[in-house]
C-alpha cells in the first residue's frame, strides 16, 4: 500500500480506536485517520459508543462482506470540537450523536422523504466504502468527521451514555411503532425477545400508553419484563395454552428476533388488523401461511432503523418521557469480553464503551 | 327428517334453485324454503348472479367443510318485492344486491367500524349456520331474503348482469387497494393473475389513476391485459429478465393467486415501502424471507372482501367511473358446463346466471 492509502495516512487528522483485523473479530487498539472537516462538517470527540448486535456479525464477518480493518460502533455519543463554515445545527459543544448511517444520496425519493436509511446508496458507519472512496470507521474511536446532516443533538437530561444505543436500537422499535400506528395509546403491542431492541420496544410502547406483553423462549425473563421492564404481561412461546389463552389479543407486535424461529404462532396473536413487525434478519426464509393473514386482513412486514429526522425526533421523545436503556458501562479494553457475553446474550440490556475516559492512544 | 326441519318446509316462504348434493358438485334443481320477512327483511326476486371461485370450491368441498345440499351464489342483484315493516333504506321495486355475508354479530369491534366482514361470527350466504339454526343458500335461487343491512343498493347506470361480480369480485379487491392506500393517482399498481378478481383489479386501480403491470404465468395473456383491459404493461413471471428488469417498481401488488407460488420474486418488484396483498388464499404457506421486508420496509398482508359500507362505496365508485366486470352471461342450466369451464379458468372474466330468464321451477 502506498502510505497514501494506508488508513493511518489517508487522511489528515490522526484518530485512533480498537478494530478487528480479520474474522476471529478480535478487536485491538488501530491508528487511522479522519478526514479534513469540510464545509458542512462536524468533528467530534467521540465519548460512548454502544455495543450493537451488527457490530458482533461484522468483526467475525458473519455475512461474509467484511472488509478490515473494522472500527465498529454507530451507536455513538460526542461533544462538538470544530465545526465547517456553513454547518447551520451544530457549534463547539453541543452533545451529539451519529447513528447507522454517515451519508446518502440526498436525491432519490427516500431521501427527500428524510427516510436516509432507505436510501439505496446510503453509506454506513462502519466498514462501508465513503464517497471519496475511503473507508467508513465508526466509533470505536476518539473522533469522528460527520456531515451535520447525519448528527443528531443529543437533548438536555437524557444522561450521555444512555443515550447511545438509543442511535440504532432506539430507532430500529421506535420507528416501526409509529410507521405502523402501534404508537396510540390503548393499543396492545407485542414484543418478541429481550434483548437490546427488545428492552426498547416494551420502554417505548410503555411511554406510548399501550398494554405491553412480553413474548419470548425464556420463562425466566417473566419477572425482568414485568417488574424491571413494566411490562404487563408476559407470553412463553413455547408454552401453548397461554399461546392459545392469547390469541387475537394484539394489535401489533415488534419481533426483535433474528434466530430462526416460527411467526405462525405470532400471527395468531394479532386481533384483526393486526401488524407483525420484524426488526430481526433471520436469515432463512419464513413460513407465512395466507389464510390467517386474509381472514384477519393482518400483516407481515420490516423496519430498517429510521431516518434522521425521526431518529432526532424519537430522542426528543426519550428524553421527554424519560426512556432510558438499560446500560452496563465498560471500559474500551473490556470490549472482546463484551462481545464474547453478547454472543451469550449475556447483557442486560446494552454494552457501552466509555471510550473518552478509557481509550488510550495506541502509540 | 321431520318435514319441519326438511329445507323444503323449515320456513313458510317456498323458494327454488338448484343445489349440489354431494362432492360430485354436480348442481340439479331444488326445491327449498325462506324464511318470513321480519320487520328489518328485504325479500328480493333474483335476477342474477356471478359465479365465483368460491362457490366451485364449496360444492366440491375443496375445503372439507361443505355441508349438503348447498345453494351457491353470493354476488347476487335482485329486485325488491317485499320489505318489513322497519325496513328504511329500500322499497318495493329497488334494484339491489347481496354479496358474501347476511348476517354478523353486530356488535363486536369491526361491525361497529362497518367492518362486518372481519367480524368472527358473521354469517356467509350461502353453505353457513343462520341465526334461526337453518342453513343459509345463495343466489342460485329465485328469491332471497336479507336484513337490509346486508342489503347494497345498484345504483344507476349500471347493468344488473354487470353489477353481479362487483358484490365479490369488486369489493375483494377494491377494498384492499384502498385499506393499504394504493388508490391514489400516479401509483404503480401490480396485478398477480387475471381472472375474475385479477381482472376487476385492473380496472379499480385504473379507475384509481393508477399505473398498472399485470403479472401472468401466461405470455398469451398480454394483448387481453393491455389491449382489452387497460393495462399499461404486462410481466411473465417466470420471465427472469423480465422480472430483473421491473425490480423494484410498483408501489403495491394486489395477488389473486389461489394456487401455490412462490411470492418472493414479488417481493422484489416492490419499491420500498411497497404492499404484497394476497386476496387468493393459497393453502399452503408461504416462503417470506425477512431480509427484503427489512430493507425496504415492504409488508405481505391479506384482505377478504369488504363491509357493507365500503361495498356500497365500491359499487358506486364502479357506476361513477363506469369499472364493469367483463362476463358471460349463461342460463341456469349451463351451471355444470360453467364450473367445468371456470375450473379450467376458460372464462373471461366471470360467468353470470341469468336468474331471472332462465331458472325454471322444478316442481
Amino acid at each position: 500500500m502506498a502510505p497514501s492509502s494506508q488508513p493511518e495516512f489517508e487522511h489528515p487528522r490522526k484518530a485512533f480506536g480498537w478494530a478487528a483485523r480479520d474474522s476471529s473479530g478480535v478487536l485491538s487498539p488501530f491508528n487511522f485517520s479522519r478526514r479534513e472537516i469540510g464545509e458542512k462538517d462536524v468533528a467530534l470527540k467521540v465519548l460512548y459508543c454502544g455495543i450493537c448486535h451488527t457490530d458482533l456479525h461484522m468483526v467475525k464477518n458473519d455475512w461474509g462482506n467484511s472488509i478490515y480493518p473494522i472500527v465498529p460502533g454507530h451507536e455513538v455519543v460526542g461533544i462538538v470540537k470544530e465545526v465547517g463554515s456553513k454547518v447551520q445545527k451544530y457549534k463547539v459543544g453541543d452533545k451529539v450523536g451519529v447513528g447507522y448511517f454517515v451519508e446518502s444520496c440526498r436525491s432519490c425519493q427516500n431521501c427527500i422523504d428524510n427516510l436516509e436509511n432507505y436510501c439505496p446508496k446510503n453509506i454506513v458507519t462502519q466498514g462501508a466504502k465513503n464517497i471519496d472512496g475511503t473507508t467508513t470507521y465508526g466509533g470505536y474511536s476518539d473522533s469522528m468527521v460527520v456531515d451535520e446532516l447525519f448528527v443528531i443533538r443529543i437533548p438536555e437530561g437524557l444522561p450521555l451514555d444512555a443515550a447511545a444505543p438509543l442511535l440504532c436500537a432506539g430507532i430500529t422499535v421506535y420507528s416501526p411503532l409509529k410507521y405502523y400506528g402501534l404508537d396510540k395509546p390503548g393499543l396492545h403491542v407485542g414484543v418478541v425477545g429481550l434483548g437490546g431492541l427488545g428492552h426498547m420496544a416494551v420502554k417505548f410502547a410503555k411511554a406510548h400508553g399501550a398494554k405491553v406483553t412480553v413474548i419470548s423462549t425464556s420463562p425466566n425473563k417473566k419477572d425482568e419484563a414485568i417488574i424491571h421492564l413494566g411490562a404487563d404481561s408476559f407470553l412463553v412461546s413455547h408454552d401453548l395454552e397461554q399461546m392459545e389463552g392469547a390469541k387475537e389479543s394484539l394489535d401489533g407486535i415488534i419481533d426483535t428476533v433474528s434466530a430462526l424461529h416460527s411467526i405462525i404462532p405470532l400471527i395468531g396473536l394479532l386481533k384483526t388488523h393486526g401488524k407483525l413487525v420484524m426488526v430481526g434478519a433471520v436469515s432463512k426464509p419464513l413460513e407465512v401461511p395466507a389464510f390467517p393473514l386474509i381472514m384477519g386482513r393482518k400483516l407481515v412486514a420490516g423496519s430498517l432503523v429510521g431516518g434522521l429526522k425521526e431518529t432526532q425526533e424519537m430522542i426528543d421523545f426519550a428524553a421527554k418521557h424519560n426512556v432510558k436503556p438499560e446500560i452496563e458501562v465498560v471500559p474500551m479494553d473490556y470490549v472482546n469480553v463484551a462481545m464474547e457475553r453478547l454472543a451469550k446474550a449475556d447483557v442486560k440490556y446494552r454494552f457501552v464503551i466509555d471510550v473518552e475516559n478509557t481509550l488510550k492512544p495506541s502509540s
